[in-house]
């Protein structure tokens, strides 16, 4: 695939490299004495040093020669240096921040290149939102790789969206300069039936020579994950059970082991590539989604690999896992993912192959970060008004908008659908609770650790809503809202009372968006997310904070999850099993079929 | 890289394999009980099926869901299944046979696709014949897969050949359906020297997305090679020491270990391997060059592979260098390489891991081999007259043509530069002999296996040619001489005297080329090859048989070297070292400069 991530085209340039190799030009940089990661061969290779020009690696070796007067040199000091991480899979709307921001943030530790599906922004404002959030990235060196979303909406005809992709958009998106491929086909459904979208969008993802990345998260790993495959689909990042990843390698899908904020599968994972004795070209590291505390408290791809290692994973097989194995899944290795001649000169430093940590980081042969600093400018980014004001409900929210009614004429308890989530799992079950009935009213029941949770369009005023039950969360008062609510990016609100469900809609209808926290008629947490309603313009470490506060502000209304905005957020992602609730209603996601809230006996 | 060569491209047929892969369609065609060789996991999967539709796997596991009425039903019984076998570097003309029944003689040891650079035809007829012999190719189930010839001629300005490609000409064969990338780089001085023709070449080539292949024959594993692969060559076959071929897999090149007909490198280069602990999947195995006899005593790449399992290297790995690491180093793995869904369904049936003889080979899914017989129809193909015919001498060819005058004045003895020849090897030196003037004139000399050798020009009736010495022959009496002469293939003569010399020219030029043993008068042996002078049509038994008697004739003269006349072949090729004869002159291949016959002291 024609790489458009590099300083130059190596077609440009190649006379250049052949000149510095040689030492009849300078380099414009030279790294001494590094103990190279040798992701080819899997090997370290004591006292290598790599001679850069034109943003590309010239030579490997004993470096004399390529250095003139105004070569610039830098001294390893004997560190490891390895390519430039690469993260096959990644939202960069999870962060919250935009992708200036998001890149200052994760490149110190590494991060050189993201595969980015932008589904969460192009819910909200389409591709015309994509295009704001790439500008974004361009100003910044870490290359910005965009998947085409394939699925917005994430389940058609089950929720209300912002906007809507098809095979035809996907058809031109892929002749724009950015794009590497398509976005996770999250319609497995629609693959294994067979239907004309989504086979449609993986057509001419193909026909362009690009990449289809997968989304595939039934336990089958037979007849559906072969038929998945089968069409086109090269990787996926949605293993849950060590079979799982390993079932999609021996069919020969790129295996992404994910270990984001939220969703931890990399421990279970590892036992894919631990207990087997196979060939590992399949394994990815991928974070998925990632939420700013994560940034600043533990890093990306490098706290990532670092895990992996800790769970026995061998150090130099975790680092082609975020480097040439993805690289080859890109089919982009001939650009990215190595230490090799005619290579972009995208680099990471580490301290020693034992703590894994980055000190120094080169994209293009230039130094972008240094002691986990990003050393590039970043000056403040002109969103746009359309981009900053999404909030189009169309409706007043009230207490009263939360009354359920209980079925005319029953009394006692009413039996019900509930969401049941699961901690760290993006996962959740359906389960049936009996809920008293009250002045002919369903009221979350404490007790039972069930809440009212309601999902409100916001795109298009269309004043719809559906309504269910979740429980697990372990709230005992006040409510909870969101409009970071997968994948449609609705107005999601759950709580113990309808005043404080009330409240905390209101208050970010006020904002523009974002995260709220409300108990007893009080504000105790709110993030502001005024960027379609996902995200701020805040660097990572103002963003942590503020989540910081909100997970405080979770904690004191009785919830300890890690990350439970996480969680609350995919409730109504209706391409997960089991349950699911949509501004259109409560979505069976093993049958995709709309449900009743009462379970008919 | 889109890839033309399957029976339908993956996006028109991706809902009918999603279909067959969960049984609502019936197979094609279903592999019931084989032992996979994954070449993915590098692992042996028990008691597999494989359902087959549109040419494609779309199913592996229990497949019985997949049967209809109409599918064909092959039960392995128990042999194993890998995918098809892909010759990464290989020119069919080497095989002195047609491409059409060049494919009917290595399908049935497995190959199922080839990456074709046929430069021999293009040095002689140009990019029409290429054309022509893709023709032929296309009727067979062979993926013959072009790599567009970039050094017509070899070394531009050594030698005179039939054609002439450059950047322009490399441009327009990009957009051809059967081209994949650019064939070996063998002018690596021109890259080294950053000149703009081979520059042109590779830039026109990565522009298009495609593969550079190489031919760096160096030891100089440093700054040159350094250069050459930051020039964006991808792969080399040229390796003759095992740590050529590991500074190549370092370096993130693909290192295509060659064990073809002539040269055999793979027993020394399997060090690279077996002596380092290292990830193989930049290592390769290829053919390059190999004469009819051997496939038809031998094999092809599954004699490559068994001969890489009797040196120590693992059987599943030796696969992996013949399928998924080719398939990689093209960028066709999406396609090519493995059994996996959505692939195409190029199988071979292996007896088993240790004794390695295939049995059966699909391509597309169509049986087209069985028990070592190609089972598809090849009816004879219609070559043009302008393929026939291609002597064009322009000049007659007497005893007194190959006279060779000594230094004025000189008496005694005369110090001669001579090509050394190494059997077996590519490579030659150059040494230096003392050679008596008999009348004036120097004669080869017996005692010292030293033998004179003539170049004749016959593409363009320039009457030119170069005279100089070949030592190493062992040939007692008579002379040789062959329109296959890399890789201009100009009209070489080597011999005893002078009689039979111009006897042995004549009789090629009489029947439109090939290759000639004489003695005393009297024709010995002869193997015509009237396409382009390199090829018949054929079948291999034939060629062989006819290539078997000419060793004979080569053996009573006095040769007993294994394929003599290969090694006789690259007597002109002056892109390798030492020392090589063109119809221009002697040229010293280590600073690419002519040199006179006598050594000045």
């Amino acid at each position: 695939m024609i790489n458009n991530f590099c300083k130059k085209p190596l077609w440009e340039c190649s006379q250049t490299l052949a000149a510095v190799a040689q030492g009849r030009q300078p380099a414009d940089t030279v790294i001494r004495g590094a103990r190279l990661v040798n992701v080819c061969t899997a090997e370290i290779q004591e006292d290598v040093d790599v001679a850069i020009a034109e943003g590309r690696i010239a030579y490997l070796g004993d470096a004399d020669h390529c250095i003139g007067e105004n070569t610039q040199v830098i001294d390893a000091e004997g560190q490891c240096i390895a390519p430039g991480f690469l993260d096959g899979h990644i939202h960069v709307e999870s962060s919250m921040m935009g992708a200036g921001e998001y890149a200052r943030a994760v490149v110190p530790h590494g991060t050189t290149g993201i595969y980015w599906d932008p589904h969460e922004i192009c819910n909200v404002l389409g591709l015309e939102g994509v295009k704001v959030m790439e500008e974004d990235a361009r100003r910044t060196p870490l290359k910005a790789m965009i998947t085409t979303p394939s699925c917005v909406p994430a389940v058609p005809g089950f929720e209300d969206t912002g906007s809507f992709v098809g095979p035809k958009d996907v058809a031109e998106t892929m002749a724009w300069p950015g794009v590497v491929g398509l976005g996770e086909m999250m319609n497995f459904p629609g693959i294994l039936g067979g239907a004309d979208h989504a086979h449609g969008e993986v057509a001419e993802t193909l026909r362009a020579g690009k990449v289809v990345t997968g989304h595939y998260s039934l336990p089958e790993t037979d007849r559906g994950l072969n038929a998945y495959v089968a069409s086109g689909v090269r990787c996926c990042h949605e293993s849950t059970r060590a079979e799982d990843a390993l079932a999609k390698m021996r069919l020969g899908m790129y295996a992404q082991l994910r270990y984001g904020s939220a969703w931890k599968d990399l421990p279970v994972l590892a036992e894919a590539v631990l207990a087997h004795d196979i060939d590992t070209r399949f394994a990815m590291l991928v974070s998925d989604d990632t939420h700013p505390h994560t940034l600043v408290a533990d890093g990306h791809l490098d706290h990532i690999v670092r895990t992996a290692v800790e769970l026995g994973i061998d150090a130099i097989t975790a680092i082609q896992m975020v480097t040439i194995n993805c690289a080859q899944c890109f089919q982009m290795d001939h650009d990215l993912g190595s230490i090799a001649p005619g290579k972009c000169a995208d680099i990471v430093f580490l301290d020693d192959l034992e703590s894994l940590q980055v000190t120094r980081v080169l994209i293009d042969g230039e130094v972008v970060a240094e002691n986990g600093r990003a050393t590039f400018d970043l000056p403040p980014f002109p969103f746009p008004a359309w981009v900053t004001h999404s909030m189009h409900l169309g409706r007043d929210i009230a207490p009263e908008s939360f009354a359920v009614d209980a079925p005319e004429g029953v009394e006692g308890a009413v039996r019900v659908r509930a969401i049941e989530i699961i901690p760290g799992k993006v996962g959740t079950f359906e389960t049936h609770v009996d809920l008293p009935v009250t002045d002919g009213r369903l009221e979350s029941d404490i007790e039972q650790d069930v809440l009212k949770t309601f999902v409100f369009e916001r795109h298009h005023e269309t004043g719809t809503f559906g309504c269910g039950f979740v429980k697990g969360f372990g709230i005992k008062r006040g409510a909870m809202a969101s409009t970071v609510a997968h994948d449609a990016h609705n107005l999601l609100v759950v709580g113990t009372n309808d005043e404080d469900m009330a409240l905390a809609a209101n208050t970010l209808a006020a904002c523009g968006g974002g995260m709220a926290v409300v108990a007893d008629g009080k504000v105790l947490g709110l993030v502001e997310l005024p960027i379609a309603g996902l995200m701020d313009a805040l660097p990572a470490e103002e963003m942590s904070e503020k989540v910081h506060a909100l997970e405080g502000a979770w904690a004191e209304i009785g919830c300890t999850m890690p990350s439970p905005f996480m969680t609350m957020a995919l409730i109504p992602l209706a391409c997960l099993p089991e349950l699911r609730l949509t501004n259109r209603g409560l979505v069976d996601c093993t049958t995709f079929e709309f449900v009743p809230l009462v379970v008919e006996e």
